[in-house]
């Protein structure tokens, strides 16, 4: 099959959709964000990152602190809205149910079914955004989106977001056992 | 709705699944990585967090080149096999039908819907991962996938990883627009 060229602003797979928290002016602000990845196995680390002129940017690094709030599906509208108007503009600390865990300035969404809260570690500088880098201290889940301990990942029914067709995306069905149907292929010296 | 903790090793969200591409000992090799995202808006980049363990980690230092490779959930036997193999006991060069672009030491595969060549431009090491940061040189896609030119993600059907349950997924509906939806919640005075 022939390939054609898509240029260099390539956005090629459904991006996990998060809001991330953060105490801005004694109050809680959250904006939407789309670049997001766990980046450390041990000690747990996220890194979210974030355009240089949005108003989280500097209370990130002024707190040292962040959270991570993954939405579930029905929460769209509020999810976008938190993308399209900026914390110095719009007070967005009524939006949601916020509560705090230890960190204390690192805001999380009762709504949201699952929450991640980060102590910053390190912050890294590229030419338009900055990449900021957690050490997971906590998370909270709903007990009612769970199943034997862990997230059901149908009743959590996070976003999805791609680009550049500005879609968002539910969860579709299962496609395999990660670490278990390439066994298949593997061949008996391989597999000792 | 009273929160449960999980922990701080959280796995909350689907994350994309790709195909990072090296060239390793004059071979091409590819492994199987979760952790993925843009990182940068301009001039567009990508970052792959690698355990500093794999086969494929000094490569990308060693050429200062690799590819992220989308690959279709059809594929996903593959996919996971190259998970479960290490590079440096098996040769994966055979695996796929692969190709080259400008960068000449970045090997992509034809039978991915969608190729992302990177030239890196900067890795930062934690404590047991490294993140590689690649500038997109040139990405390439299916025809046969697109639609007005874009990606059209029904057709890619890329895979979707969750943890800690290792699941493999496709994506699903979808849910809404982004940069759009939340436009409904803006008053009059936000819209202006």
């Amino acid at each position: 099959m022939e390939k054609v060229s898509l240029g260099t602003n390539a956005f090629i797979f459904p991006m996990p959709v998060v809001l991330v928290g953060t105490q801005a002016m004694g109050k809680a602000n959250f904006m939407t964000v789309g670049w997001v990845s766990r980046v450390n196995a041990s000690p747990p680390m996220i890194a979210v990152m974030i355009n240089k002129a949005h108003y989280t940017t500097p209370f990130i690094v002024e707190n040292g602190t962040f959270s991570v709030n993954v939405p579930s599906a029905d929460m769209v509208e509020k999810t976008d809205y938190c993308g399209l108007v900026s914390g110095g503009k719009v007070d967005k600390s009524k939006l949601f149910d916020v509560f705090y865990g230890s960190l204390k300035t690192a805001p999380m969404i009762k709504e949201c079914p699952l929450c991640i809260e980060c102590r910053l570690v390190k912050a890294l500088e590229l030419p338009t955004n900055d990449i900021f880098i957690g050490e997971i201290m906590a998370s909270y889940a709903d007990e009612s989106r769970l199943k034997d301990g862990k997230p059901d990942f149908k009743k959590v029914n996070t976003l999805l977001l791609t680009m550049p067709d500005n879609g968002y995306w539910t969860i579709g069905e299962r496609a395999g056992k990660a670490w278990s149907d390439g066994k298949k292929l593997m061949s008996k010296a391989e597999k000792k």
